[in-house]
């Protein structure tokens, strides 16, 4: 079970307002087992990994985002907690992990990062073992030898950014406004997408786990352009959930509760993520299965993906046991009226404690 | 919220029996939410410890506890997943915590050791801090010193290890099977107690958070007694919960599920917890609340702390609300039918992948 | 053994000229033994901290700093090494520790906050442990409360604190450019270190330790005005070593190889630091023992502490003996013309791999 | 730049007199520049793993070795100092590394495990990057799939595990006295070499590099027999250090001075280690470059790896460059008269205080 979520917006943020501060930020949801779906698992402890673009026009600072990641629970992180209150950004990933592949290792811990690109995954490439050879064979000495850890995510980017090679784009190239687009990064998800598709049926063959689909959430962004599927190898179950929200602000109208504030229709504000960061139902929109999410020019656009999985008839439905039994499906929660639920801001338990009183 | 428990065998037991294997153990207690009650908190992620004394009679490996912990959470830790699997004990202290108090650290982990004897706390002195300084004036400066972290149970076993001097006992001398014998630590452990509740009214008067009581569920044992208290300063509340149980041998009879098994009324082992570690109702005596536990020769005592917050008309019950809204109350908790619980023992799922298979 | 660097800038710089990259570094200097003096300890692997202001004008991050610490390696640290390089600051501080007192645990680490305000130590308070009690008999609470570690520089700082305090100026008080006032901290470092004195006086008496002297380099900010001291408890003894520079601008001249270069006698950079950053002897003052510096506006001022441990006879040496046999004193290093030094600037070696490389 | 030691005794012996007491064990190594060859490098702080096997002969403790490890540097890890005050083991792989290759990571931390084998090395395969194809296409599913980390020892120890599978010896099958055999285990052992020597050359035609020799040091054993190499694909340079010493008892003669005892010629206790463990030069013998030492019933045997790089003419030097460039030759150091090391025992430092003494 992992959860996701990303920031673009036209001003930068502060990443407290993204990731500590919010009482549903992916950070508590991964305590609050109010908000929390999956009861088979270690609730998100295992791992977390902040990554986000200098927002200056500062060469000094370089083209590629910086990341911070950590194995010990997000919640209890004090470097965390502190660097969330100071440092702002207008393009930010961020990733909770229980390790359902990979042993717990800084590694394994997304976004990764190649130059100015930036990658992760929600969800979990079903029978990954028996694929592992084809990835490396595959794959061009440069991105197989890229591969640090042991999970399936790691090995995913390093395929995708040896398609976006042999579609004659260099990943390394510095980043610029245009320097990928949105158009070549999609087509090389999308391709990426089908290698594992393919590779998934050569290896399968005869096998009676054959059923089991994999759940192929990847977001991607080279800190320009963003894309995001939402995408299970199956017609008849849903992917991981994925939501969308946008507008002229994101806001605390109380300590804790956050919502998005829409004037003139702007889109100064764009967060995409595998659960509400707010309780506002209204403030979501549901990206559906099997499609493609494309945020350029603080613009969103929404994709089919139309091969084999994709269900052309609306009327039927796709179960969500699927991907529930992973952790991986989340209802619009609502704020319940009496809870004990801490009224302070999260970084108030931990954080700040020490800077205003440590009483 | 936090969880203890203890384990007090003639024979040596396997830790991963107590710690890593029951689908009920503490450490499964901390993430499977089905089995857990505090909803307010961070699941006790935050920290583990369990301390052990050496089986053999033998001198070199010294008279005092073993202490292994650690500051990432326990299901993920894989040095304790390979030792549990390599260590035998027949007495055993292990420690879950959350924290409630102090920074995350290794330094504030229990179990706490001074020479031959062992500590833990399960609940939070009330207002601690403003009682900190009265613990830090009245002991000797050999305890004051000790404190090593920052929370309100180091300070406690600083005071019990104070208490135990001041009644002529020094806290340093070697252990033997008599060394301190059970009466004197009972003794210490009730002195101990009634300081705090001392210091506690001194401290809040005219105050109005005077309401709030401390919940004081303290064990210690000098590797052949063992002291257990459930103590709450109120008269109408219930104490954090604590179970015990005793029989012929500790058995899984399926894979994770486990059962004691009694013969001939021996009680070759005793566990004590604060929370049920088997699905058997019957396993398990609730401790009253305010009472005192001892452990001596493999045999179970309990005597009622008999104070100001002593309810002796036991037709009136005490309200579970304030142990409940900490996270302390532990319902027995029945085995569910259907449930998406892993069947596979929880090392399957990091220590063991690693030496058995690795696919 | 602990090293400390204090940067002050009009202008931000890169945090990694400080601390990564420089060849002579202070993470740097921990592991090239041909920068040790301290032959006798585990060469300050034990922990880091660094310390930075924020550097725009902007009310939402707040005017307290921003700190990162580690009790891994700082030369092994992922974060720092990315942090570092995305990262600028006008106001720095950075600390290298070896555990002297004090377990390994982040909450031992240098520097420690409060509200605005940012404190360090190099060295140490002789026979700390007899003096402990005073010092929590003399602060108020909140002072008092505030220690949450077990480190004499903690007390110390909260010492620090509680003399502000007692000085009328609340500790807590918004920064602002005037808001505390260079005058008014050093006031109350030097009481500070009077109370130290006298508490050391007071403990020590009829004790054979006496010779023993307390190293107190001390350094504290506000954001805008830095106090330093260089300070030995003797009047025989040096105290640890600590120098500064000052220039138009810290410039890498060749990779890992930085020097200060002066145009106009401008201060625009100034650093203050228990070793020279770089091999140019000349670019580095030494700050004569027992005596205050304060940057205040770009400018340096040095003040000697005329108490009974000054040396008014210049004609009278004093000896490095004690401070060396700390590990405290550094001597300005030549380069070598042949080292077997690695080329690289030390982010290469394993911050830089994944994001440049990865091959 | 690792270490490694090697342990195997008639009787079990407490890890302490291994790891933690002797005043040049490889962790005090690790840390006493006294003793450090390497000035290059940030001192094998990076990385620990000790792995032993159990001692009784208890079927449920399984044939397995237990293994800790630690990212943290050994010398401050309280944990394994108070593991090592309390466990005794007759067979005993101790390793200490500095991350030369794959990040710090606990999947990279020697010694590796699989069943009951378990394998350290210390060295390091010369362009390993060019040859992880040949490694990953060579093995079968299962050893492929059982890498986890980024290191070519790990590599290095599945394409051991494929060459004994090749032999027709499952490596998973339970170990008993015979169960391998030391004769198999060493023919597995100089396969494993021979394909690194082979690919070596494939992969290195035509390239300028090709001069960098392969540091071979392997270790591995099944908890019964031992075989070590000391090699290196060079005729003209050293391989990396290697020495073992026989004898009755290795005692402790004054606090931290270990030395080996010798009555009747007995080899109740074998050391192997990269660098000698005592001050007595003549306790320890030197391995000849290129050769391979087995260790069966408590005997040692050496043998000469005789292919191209073996030098049949002992007249011919050999050349110490290359591996002392690596940090990789240990000269035996004589105890210096005056030094200012630390006279008390190395957990005095830090693991015992708080049990001891905590002032």
């Amino acid at each position: 079970m992992c959860r996701f979520l990303i920031f673009k917006g036209r001003d930068p943020i502060l990443l407290a307002h993204l990731l500590t501060r919010p009482e549903h930020s992916i950070i508590n949801q991964s305590y609050d087992s109010r908000l929390r779906i999956d009861n088979r698992r270690p609730i998100n402890g295992d791992g977390f990994g902040v990554g986000y673009y200098t927002p200056e026009a500062d060469p000094e600072l370089g083209d590629g985002p910086c990341v911070f990641c950590a194995t010990t629970p997000a919640w209890n992180n004090l470097n965390l907690a502190r660097l969330a209150e100071k440092t702002k950004s207008s393009m930010v990933f961020a990733h909770v992990r229980a390790s359902t592949a990979g042993v717990l290792s800084e590694t394994n811990c997304h976004p990764f990062t190649f130059h100015s690109l930036m990658f992760m995954h929600n969800g979990q490439i079903a029978n990954f073992h028996r694929m592992k050879r084809k990835f490396a064979s595959h794959m061009k000495d440069e991105y197989f030898l890229y591969v640090q850890g042991g999970t399936d995510s790691e090995w995913a980017f390093a395929l995708f950014l040896d398609t976006l090679d042999k579609l004659g784009v260099d990943p390394s190239r510095p980043a610029g406004v245009n320097s990928f687009g949105h158009e070549m990064i999609r087509n090389a998800m999308l391709l990426t997408i089908q290698y594992i598709k393919d590779w998934s049926k050569q290896c399968s063959e005869g096998d009676t786990d054959i059923e089991e689909p994999s759940l192929l959430n990847f977001a991607v962004t080279d800190g320009h352009s963003v894309i995001v599927t939402r995408y299970i190898t199956s017609r008849t179950e849903e992917a991981a959930s994925l939501h969308f929200s946008t507008g002229s602000k994101f806001i605390e109208y109380e300590p804790g509760q956050y919502k998005m504030e829409r004037r003139d229709r702007r889109q100064d504000v764009i967060l995409v993520a595998s659960e509400p960061l707010t309780f506002e139902r209204s403030d979501w929109v549901t990206v559906p299965t099997n499609s493609i999410l494309t945020i350029n020019n603080q613009t969103v656009l929404l994709h089919p993906i139309m091969d084999e999985f994709y269900q052309t008839d609306p009327s039927v439905p796709r179960s969500s046991n699927f991907a529930a039994s992973r952790g991986l499906v989340s209802p619009i929660v609502e704020p319940q009226a009496s809870t004990n639920v801490i009224n302070l801001p999260p970084l108030e338990r931990e954080g700040r404690r020490r800077l205003s009183i440590t009483v």
